[in-house]
């Protein structure tokens, strides 16, 4: 049976933790930790929506992803034009679009800036768990000013990633099991445990449908978790 | 019940249509049709690796995509740096380093250009269906010149596309039923119908465990006919 | 005497095939073979002028070329900015712009999109005697849905490519003439014969008037040929 | 007289935190808080030097700028290749190595990271002050693991703003002062209060000698006290 | 006692020769050369303002810095990202803007150009001096055309170049002094001998008040001698 | 009849001047003046070729072509990528590789910059004339220096602007005779008056061959004339 280095159960998600209105300026911003992956989401406001929106009553949601030179044991270069990185802000950016209600927001454009300033895994699902924060703080303010009368969030998000390491499905992977596993994937769900997006990537062999429905367990019970403490750290806790 | 406007059952593929040797320069190319979306692939061949395999005992498959301009109803720049493009190709070279052995390739990297000359829905998957057989095609080629001592080639490769409209699972969506869809979901499969990759997305609605399952069951039943006809077409039919 | 790989006599073209209609979408296309060369052509159409046209009373006709990585020996890169280029589509737009009463074309840009699928010499004459194709189309479809009320075209366009190899002047020369010629012209032409435009270089060595008024006939001969093709297929023979 | 919004003295410095060892993966890092304003520095290592030090028996320190986009009330654009970020972080590089002996880094390249969490005035001071505590730790790691032999630093290095508003010579602008300030000013200095930049600005005036006589020792009395914080918090103190 | 090569005293500017009027269509353009330095200013009008000072009620000057290929013993790259040019650039547009009463200009932009023909040191001050010679004709012409009904310009402007080379305070240093100088000082002045920019650098070691102090000094009889210069080109000396 | 606005005849040149070493950094250089066209053209040289003449015991020979900004009535942007820029230095490379051998430059590659200070038709011809005189400099240096043991040189190169305005041809077209001609032709030539390159546009209207030869005399009395002042600027009249 596989031993996790950090001693975890083959479910249990590392430690996370959310610090709110971490950033004084955005009108929502938190601070993600999930282990030693430290990412901080922001969302700022713009009256203006891309030109394929123009007169068509509605709003947009947008994300950018972006990691420190620092975040990782090898610097990371400040190009922009990565594939890696268009893959990834494309990713987060639909994750929100798909609970947000668009025509809402119509004239308002929402961009959730996720930067990472450490990572060690789980980048991605970390900026779509901590960007919902940063984005349901905006939405209070757009609603408190008036901006839009009612909300346009039909759901809570988050995400988390699960994968196969030595044949053994594990939840919420650190680089390192990352960089081992053979199966990947991020899965993105909404607070009724519904889907919204499965990127799965046989990296170094392919899965079959009894591997991907034991992974999409591990995934639901991640996710569970998540919807518990964005509550809590947005005070909507019962 | 939904009808298609091409008058296809639900789980039929449109007619699929592969020219080997398309082009007289490559290695390996083929155009595919798809229905209307017709995509050339080439497989073209470099003695050099990426910095990041310099002195590892690898080889690399890489993978470009375009669209030529007059390939949509609205002219398609050409710009290169638009973060679907990016997507779409790093999700079409995963594909095939997934199913090769790249120490086999070693020193070598083939590209595999996949050229959109009339889009009508499936564009990414039509795209590795195709791309397959011209990188067979290189790699018989690289046998034949001695460059290589075995096949790098684990499995076949094909991808086809499906997606939820009107509530109701389709097989291989037009581009006007992709643009209708609730959910939509890419399928890559070996030919021993294991997954290598699952890209699905609830564009419109989340979706459930459910409704994933027999979009997978769907996908299977394309690929299935696909793989047929690429053994067909490189004339490897017992 | 110089004899020709392929047997052609010094002033016969290779053979020459317009497949008008090859796309569905772009309101003109063709795709123009010269032999091994093939270029696909697409008109497409937009109600907007560059800025220096703007409320001047005039439309616009630019033309784009490319050429598909796969279409040459050693795989083309995709960039767009080569000198190369650049060069070549201004050289396909003017030709267009010249044979055409851009007034008539107010307000509206029409491009014509050149991509090279095979490249074997000539492809940029290729571009704009199958471009006229796909221009005069385009040109019909405004027509009829009244966008203009006359056709702004004042003569038929063809081009080609001739050249000095041993000494020897030769039409219409494929890349591995071409690469061996002391002198190379391209020459575009109206109907009634006049020049349009003349692009002459002595690569390898000067010429004198003598050698550039045998290279003009021989282009003249081609482009009588090439106007009868472009006829037949726009189905303007009497 | 100038009241300072938050009751500050005209020579007194904001609130000055610098959190050792902010980040896990770079050799030396540090959280710089300076009020409000908050930078992340990393020092970063690499075995190579510039295309213009090849062979010279030197090694190099450069420094690069960044703000997140959350990081100011309107957001900022992740672009590179502003003007200003491009002045930044020539200025910062330059400080690092003006008090660092080049030719004892030999074959090596020390890449210091500045980012900008949160912004308000004082950021490129910050960065130097903050950047050479990672400088500093980096220096440490290089001596231990035997990659030199002798420390490069010479002195310590650090900067602060001063400026002159309502006619009133203050230390250590907040954003706010910054930009009513009539004139502007940078001073980096070394532990034995020479002077290694000044770069001085009179934005909405001129200014006399005598101004800057003041100015300069409003930021001699600064880099006073953060010389003291920089030897705490690498724990340098006697 | 430090020899200079050219036997000019430490105080001594190079031979100056403003040469205006130098381009025909630019409003006010010059030659300037200080030695063998030499750089061609042009001030060019546009009818608009950057959208930062949109309805703002007022104008702007901005500079763009440039170096012909030729014009150092090294051939120069024509790029225009490096960070020397922005930090150039921005350096000469502070300057002009902080002698100009913008509001004056409201709704026009004003460009100077200063491209350096040859360079051997102070091709930054140089600008400075020769591009306020077009800034000023450039007002003429729009006080003569009636864009605007009084001179923005509130004094005149100049820059020189100073430096300690083996610890000896030196006035306008050629491009070999400059590159042996311990500490550089760019120095920007008003006619009435105010500040406006001082950037002070100590490239080789750090310097103290008193070296500033004989620095300035230095400067001040340089700019001195400048702004006769300009009045004598500009015919305004009484 | 036409009658030119400078009182020229029709077969007139403006007055040409080429001051030799007009810089003096480059190994050639000079500032050549045709009528208010002023060019200036610098040689530049590196030990280094091509990456595809790499091993094939060749030398090169390029150019660049730019503009400064204030070279024309309306502003010229500092950009570099416009499809003008890239077809004219293609055009002045061009014509000095065909009177090159590049076998006897082995290794090496001249760079020929020409930087339009001022620009009133024909710059690009202007170019050719006068960077013919850097070239010859620069190889007249590397012979001195041993680096080469005979002149690559083989002919002179002088190139002269023609074209048809109010159906009258002209030699040496102003920008004002330009922009009303019908038919525009440039024309490069060696000194024994054989053609090396021609580029001849109809902008206006198609042109026959009797016209063509009208513009092709003209253009050989032009080039004579620039032959004789080339000579004499050498120093290699008889």
């Amino acid at each position: 049976m596989l031993k996790r280095k950090d001693g975890r159960a083959e479910s249990e998600l590392r430690q996370v933790k959310i610090i709110k209105d971490w950033l004084k300026d955005p009108y929502g911003s938190c601070l993600i930790e999930l282990g030693n992956t430290r990412v901080v989401c922001a969302a700022t406001l713009e009256e203006k929506v891309p030109v394929f929106l123009k007169n068509k009553r509605s709003g947009w949601i947008t994300a950018e992803y972006g990691m420190l030179p620092g975040s990782t044991p090898e610097r990371v270069k400040r190009e922009r034009t990565s594939g890696r990185i268009y893959e990834i802000q494309r990713f987060i950016g639909r994750s929100f679009r798909s609970i947000t209600d668009l025509e809402v927001l119509n004239g308002y454009t929402i961009t959730i800036d996720c930067d990472v300033l450490q990572a060690d895994g789980g980048t991605r699902v970390a900026s779509i768990t901590g960007g919902y924060v940063a984005l349901y703080d905006a939405i209070q303010y757009m609603l408190a000013q008036g901006m839009i009368d009612r909300t346009p969030l039909k759901n809570f998000v988050a995400a988390c990633s699960v994968g196969i390491v030595e044949n053994t499905p594990l939840l919420d992977l650190t680089y390192e099991e990352d960089a081992r596993a053979a199966v990947n994937m991020n899965v993105v769900m909404t607070d009724d445990l519904s889907i919204i997006e499965i990127q799965a990537t046989g990296e170094a062999r392919p899965f079959n449908m009894d591997e991907l429905n034991k992974l999409l367990t591990l995934a639901k019970d991640g996710v569970k978790q998540l919807f518990g403490i964005q509550r809590d750290v947005l005070s909507l806790r019962v």
